[in-house]
């Protein structure tokens, strides 16, 4: 089959590898209908992350059941499935307290072991734990199959941030990063009753989406005037900091005005960020740091429910759409910020 | 009057400082009849934090009110009355929320601008919302006014430490160092119901006084050979971690060996302690850092409650008695490790 591998900083390319077969009586074969380019994919095209030749890219996808291992029981031919970017084994420790990207025995897609959504198809581990099955009704809606498609990870990992960080009715929340993640983010903290939700971004289509997706004010200063500035709108700082980039100054833009006794919901993939923790005023401020890599597997149901009534659609994220052959074109997009997330038909 | 006032490194001097006076109608004057040392103390004493020669030194105190300001309407002279190390308007919106080390008009004993602890009376603001009074059946019992005293910090702290970190019946928990702070964080997680309780210390008579609170286990290996025994003692780490010192090597061990999906709980003042947070593994587990400086007004009512009972008895951190003169020896004694923790006596 055709598959995207990474080979070196900026070289993306789709190739030939072996077609997907049943290792585990638990796996399932899925043909990929519909993939993504993440933001998180940048760190390694960019050279940013070890990353090795020849690692299969891409971890959020949609597409059909073709077979299926002797042991899963809740799949056939032919659903219609999406993956979260983790696979998991729905029973150990971690799965059963919602933890499922800390699985005793998951992983994630793509890399050295395992295929990757940029690709024909994908052996899924655990299907039955994985994958999660579109109602037959909504299988072939491509409208709603593109707004399912962004609970794979961005949708479940701005929701991440947002239940990290504490966000309920009412609350004050500020968003930092304009990713397809940080507008996520903001739609997550809508859905949940915030009153108030403030992003902090610069460029304008994305401020248009994350207006469309609730945010009430929009800060496009930086650093030490970013911060001065939530400071003062918020007459003390936002209780709840949704911080969706992973880099210094995102995050300690983020400990640096949340209120005190407030939370800090982290959910950028940490790439300096460390650097940034302003760690004495958190201390003294009692300020929370809580987060992660997001088990999008434990919030899949409940947000697929809100798509399919009709009250949640992130899929304005996707503002390009290429074919298998185009994913390096995908590639070039987003790390130009020409686009804000690449939507992938294999 | 003579009170202890800082000079320089390892330079603690007492000599004599103008007598507090009312300055506002909600001050009260209390004289001091019990203090303490604390292990925070420790880091202008050893040169580690911007501490100015004159400011003024200790900040755990209990006493008797001598006067009151004409606002005042809980207390009058002759009670006998305790103070948290930081004092408290008990209005504000973070007052309000049990945040008071972030009281909008609150503050800290000693330094520049207040009276400390280690003197023979201090000036207290908000004295109707600062002080805890102790009652009268209980205010000249010099046992129960010994297990009081460690509620002005170590216990409240060690107490937050748990609260921070989640700790509830059955849980099993770690605390990482085996000063005051982290003694009474093992009283506290014993007290909450914690089942397992692993304390990370070498001291003998430390360890002996952790036993007596609860611990369970004590590792006393150090860096990485103390993480892998936690891991393995608690086959994949204890869900709550409380950080008790606030260094590299004690931030990087908590954050290493705790739990996915688990929470430390730190209280130790970080210094150093940024450089030795895993953020790696911290995003990668789901792992939360929670905690600061304690707000233990917070606690000061429950905790004395359990005193008064008879259900809690902090004061075996105590282990060395100096009067006022004394002061400088105490800081000696505990800068040496040959104190855990000194009890003044003005």
């Amino acid at each position: 089959m055709r598959a995207s591998v990474f080979h070196a900083k900026g070289d993306v390319r789709v190739e030939n590898v072996p077609d997907p077969v049943i290792d585990e009586a638990t796996d399932a074969i899925v043909r990929v209908t519909h993939a993504c380019i993440c933001g998180s994919d940048l760190w390694f095209y960019r050279g940013e992350s070890p990353w090795q030749p020849g690692w299969r890219t891409g971890h959020e996808l949609m597409g059909i059941v073709e077979d299926v291992g002797t042991a899963v029981t809740t799949l056939v031919k032919g659903d219609r499935v999406f993956a979260p970017f983790a696979f998991s084994d729905g029973s150990c420790e971690f799965c059963l307290a919602g933890n499922q990207t800390s699985c005793l025995h998951g992983g994630f897609w793509g890399g050295a072991d395992n295929d990757g959504g940029q690709g024909e198809a994908v052996r899924a581990p655990f299907a039955d734990a994985t994958l999660v099955k579109i109602p037959d009704a909504a299988a072939n809606d491509e409208t709603l199959l593109a707004r399912i498609l962004p609970l794979t990870d961005v949708m479940g990992t701005g929701h991440h941030a947002a239940i990290a960080a504490g966000v309920r009715a009412g609350s004050t929340v500020a968003v930092v990063g304009d990713g397809a993640v940080g507008l996520c983010a903001v739609l997550a903290a809508k859905r949940l009753g915030a009153e108030r939700i403030i992003l902090f971004g610069r460029h304008e289509p994305r401020i248009a989406i994350a207006r469309a997706f609730g945010a009430t004010d929009v800060v496009s200063e930086r650093g030490d005037e970013a911060i001065a500035k939530a400071l003062e709108m918020t007459n003390g700082g936002p209780e709840c900091v949704l911080e969706c980039v992973g880099n210094s100054d995102s995050m300690n833009m983020a400990t640096s005005f949340a209120r005190p006794g407030g939370t800090v919901g982290y959910v950028g993939v940490p790439v300096g960020s460390l650097k940034g923790l302003n760690l004495r005023r958190m201390f003294g401020e009692n300020i929370a740091l809580r987060g992660g890599v997001a088990p999008v597997r434990a919030y899949a149901e409940e947000l697929l429910a809100d798509v399919l009534s009709g009250k949640l659609d992130p899929s304005p994220v996707f503002d390009l759409t290429v074919d298998l052959a185009d994913v390096p074109k995908g590639y070039a997009a987003m790390d130009d910020r020409t686009s804000i997330k690449v939507l992938v038909r294999p």
